[in-house]
């Protein structure tokens, strides 16, 4: 490995190239649009390696974010955020050299859209089917009747169909509720697309988590997938049973600088700025934000449970450890990490270096 | 105020002005000297505020943010880190230009930087005085013998005094809490200086948090003072009474996206790659991550604690209203939020504007 000095977040990129074709696969053998959402990755390189895997469509978070990849010849784009009107002026914008689709969830936006769009753009209708954040709650129809009637005035608005992030998989506790929770949200964007669909013949089912998109098999009625994560992994898909560790394909490599032997603890660089402060919860019950693992004989080591993340500060890192491995540590180590979210942890480092010291850049900051 | 259409960092410059005049005659006044941290603001321009204030001498948390202020013109800067081995080349690097100061809190790392150290270094031996992050704990003497006899041997390491970051004031529920843990820290440093007193007669003490800097005028015994966050607050430091929200330096600016009168929620685009996941407790009990200012009849009002920033994922945020202000919100407008952790909003986003839209840079990403 080069040398590292200093927090640094390292990509493998065979890790992410398996995740990428293993889900582009799986879209394809239940004949289902692979749109992979580009929020956990932010990178135009990364983006190439989809792109070598046959993606041609793609997901992002933020009308800055559609800019970004639009300039590295992403053609067919859906802003997978509720519209924002403020911005509409750069959606269109960027409707005149690309295939934009937005996302709208609610009257007051259908109505400004419709009356001010004047570029062809794609519409989908967020649901909200139990995550309760955002999107037309499941059976409000009065919501999605209007939110139909003020889109269908504008001709460049091409309704697409209705769209869903079952982010309440996030919350399950066994595969099997992810399932339930999966094919509960299919139920209910159905109910929507049947009750359209006479009018609108080609209404899509459009769906995105990566918890359900990992451990489903079985896509019959959906049109299209939308996971991000599942490039990386981490820790909180890995504690989902969605994924195993060999899938997480990027890890923080950070310095011990101080062992304090009184209380077990171990003193990284490596702090919020660099992880984020999006944590789970450890087999003791406490905070949980990241996994650690160490070289011994040559061989890379995760540790067990007792042996964690377990305090962030702005740029302090403290490891709990087993007292029967504090000796293992010293300072000037470099420990590898696994993160608790590798999109907010990306976000953050703003760059990936893989093992071999390549630098692999990220859109810039805002 | 300038055209905003996304989560924006505004920023106040005559309540950052303020906040530096009012820390910078304090210390003044008690004749301690004033060595902000500028990891809060992490910015060459509003470094320069310090500097019209009379500020001489830095703080800052990493090795990459001494070499950035460094190159603006700053020539006496103490690295606030437990010292990493591996950065030793860059440091002394540094050390060849400007005066660095580095702290030490091991004696495996006193032995190395006293094994490798070429360039003239001043060493702050870093305390644990009850915050249990780093530092050698309080009463160790072993420990500090140690460490001043590997650092003694090397005559290019100046021994400055003993340093410690009183956190446990961020646990306090009273002013008086604050008050009593910064006294009982003092006691702690004093107890180590005059133990060294007669071989190292120059032996200073440095303290640093927001909170006790804020809040106590009795600094007999401090020489110098170190706090960072004061430059701009935050809802943290206001709940602990530590400042107003007249004190508050910077909010959040997010156009509102959609509401759901159902559950009395307001959806903003900002989220945690804005605002950080760090958060306070709400007097519901639940997690806030913001408070919410809105406008009303041309002036700013800052709505009660039933309308908060409740929930955070990577670029949404969810504003929990009162039922009877509900409709007060609508698609399309501004609202300001006040954070919870300025220093890490800060860095998420990059850089800041004042109101008039003038850009104020920050130290590019790593």
């Amino acid at each position: 490995m080069f040398e590292i000095i200093r927090p640094t977040l390292i990509i493998d990129k065979e890790v992410v190239l398996r995740n990428i074709k293993r889900m582009a696969a799986k879209a394809q053998k239940h004949n289902v649009r692979f749109r992979p959402h580009f929020k956990t990755h932010q990178s135009a390189k990364i983006g190439e390696w989809f792109r070598d895997c046959g993606v041609e469509a793609i997901t992002v978070s933020s009308v800055q974010m559609a800019e970004y990849f639009a300039a590295n010849r992403w053609n067919d784009i859906t802003i997978a955020f509720p519209l924002n009107v403020l911005e509409l002026d750069n959606i269109q914008k960027l409707a005149t050299k690309i295939k934009v689709n937005v996302l709208v969830e609610n009257t007051d936006t259908a109505r400004i859209l419709a009356d001010k769009s004047v570029q062809q753009l794609g519409v989908w209708m967020k649901i909200d089917t139990g995550y309760n954040r955002t999107g037309i709650e499941a059976g409000n129809t009065w919501e999605s009747d209007k939110v139909i009637e003020y889109l269908a005035v504008n001709k460049n608005l091409e309704i697409k169909g209705f769209l869903t992030h079952t982010g309440q998989t996030y919350l399950s506790s066994s595969v099997d509720e992810i399932m339930r929770a999966h094919f509960d949200s299919l139920l209910k964007l159905k109910f929507f697309k049947n009750r359209y669909i006479d009018n609108y013949p080609n209404l899509q089912i459009s769906m995105g988590d990566t918890p359900s998109a990992s451990v489903c098999n079985n896509f019959v009625g959906v049109d299209e997938l939308r996971p991000g994560n599942f490039v990386f992994y981490d820790l909180m898909q890995q504690s989902f049973g969605v994924c195993g560790f060999d899938d997480i394909a990027v890890r923080m490599v950070c310095p011990v600088v101080s062992k304090h032997i009184s209380r077990n603890e171990v003193n990284i660089h490596g702090g919020a700025v660099h992880f984020s402060k999006d944590s789970i919860k450890n087999t003791d019950g406490k905070e949980m934000f990241g996994r650690v693992i160490v070289e011994r004989n040559g061989d890379k080591l995760l540790l067990d449970t007792l042996n964690y993340l377990s305090k962030l500060s702005q740029e302090h890192g403290t490891i709990k450890v087993a007292h029967n491995q504090v000796n293992e540590f010293h300072v000037g180590q470099l420990v590898e990490i696994f993160p608790v979210h590798s999109c907010l942890t990306a976000n953050l480092m703003g760059h990936y270096r893989t093992r071999e010291g390549e630098l692999i850049e990220m859109m810039p900051r805002f």
